[in-house]
């Protein structure tokens, strides 16, 4: 089982004057998903401590399909690395309910990068192990 | 049980650059626990109905006792209705951990209104016997 | 002159816990741009009236290159039509500083919705022509 | 002139489904100009990095009295000292229209604290200094 589900709730106010969730809220959803992955799901804390503060976002796309309205339960988001390369890697989302509408999907570019010197690294072999079992090349 | 419980999710976007959560984060909080108790669970659903479309919020106030830092867990927050007035009624909010530290306590006065004629109306026979249950003078 | 200037005022809170402007940030000041053009500057009140009610966003892309930080000054986003089909257009947005860094790029799909009917509708006449002048074909 | 005026940019998204400002946002709004005060306006930079990075927030109320919706125009915001004590301060704020209506009346304690001993401080003869021409006791 490649793929992470994480589900995420809602608030109230995330909806719009529209009376829907806004589109910019999603990339929220998609960030809890992805902090639920990296920072508290992926691998050793060694890798996770590397993930969650030594990485950053390159680019992000995404295709919506069905409008979100508020409600009490979570709404799944199924997240899973799509492509694991030596300087970046890629997340990709699915917002869907079970048995019922996708959402939205999305796709992530994330590059390591080092703080300290300001500039990018390389996937380092803990990272790499760290995500391998939440790869499923698209 | 006067108070209702509501287990309320963190998004790691809800800190700060200061590493903490956001102070005005906590009416977000307080929000989604508002809207638990009168859009989800006060009385039956005609209440519900004019509780969740007639109601505006005319005052908040907010003591904060300790800094809040994301985590994967809810974090839960007490809500009871504290006065219930002719034309007004207050509820009162716990943030805090079971066993721990209480990290904020505030207090939201709210008008029900009529929004066709654009006036404050009285609380409706309904809405009291919806909130009642949930009173607990202070 | 087909790209128009939106000045975006940045907020201490768009910072996250990296002390930096949150990525999911930038898709509100895209829309801010986004609404500035199309409810405020496109055309004639009429076109502008069914822009801002029957336009649903249905794919977003955006690449960072630059961090950006809180400041009291503004940042300019120019935006303008990349692309103006029968049933969709893109904008295309350039969030940068005059003669310093661009610190993200991005696009947006958008597509005329019949609300009452819930289906994808045609752009219209007066759309096409409140469009037209920011259109620049990429 | 104790008050500070503080113009603050609206966002088309701080609108919530009811089609108005909402009230949480208020405090996003209050944050704005007290971070403009405080970090940017307030006496000499060695007393604006201590009140940029040794306050916390221990107390806010707000009373609301019209609705805010969305527009293009900045709303201003005045902002004063009404209390300096010795160990904390007190700023208030009034969100208005020039000539029209008061949609907001609030208040914040503001703490000075060590954030290295991890308790509060008293207010630096500095930072006395930098709020003092701001007081307008109430």
């Amino acid at each position: 089982m490649a793929r992470h589900r994480f589900d995420c709730s809602l608030r109230w106010s995330d909806m719009d004057a529209f009376g829907h969730v806004n589109n910019t809220t999603f990339f929220t959803y998609l960030e809890e998903a992805r902090v639920d992955l990296l920072f508290v799901h992926a691998g050793e804390s060694v890798a996770r401590e590397r993930l969650s503060s030594g990485i950053v976002v390159a680019r992000h796309e995404i295709d919506y399909s069905v409008p979100l309205v508020f409600r009490p339960e979570t709404v799944p988001i199924d997240v899973w690395v799509s492509r694991l390369g030596t300087s970046s890697f890629e997340l990709r989302y699915q917002i869907l309910d079970e048995g019922g509408p996708v959402y939205a999907e999305a796709a992530t570019v994330l590059v390591p990068f080092d703080m300290v010197a300001g500039r990018p690294r390389r996937v380092s072999d803990e990272e790499r192990a760290a995500l391998e079992p939440f790869l499923e090349a698209s």
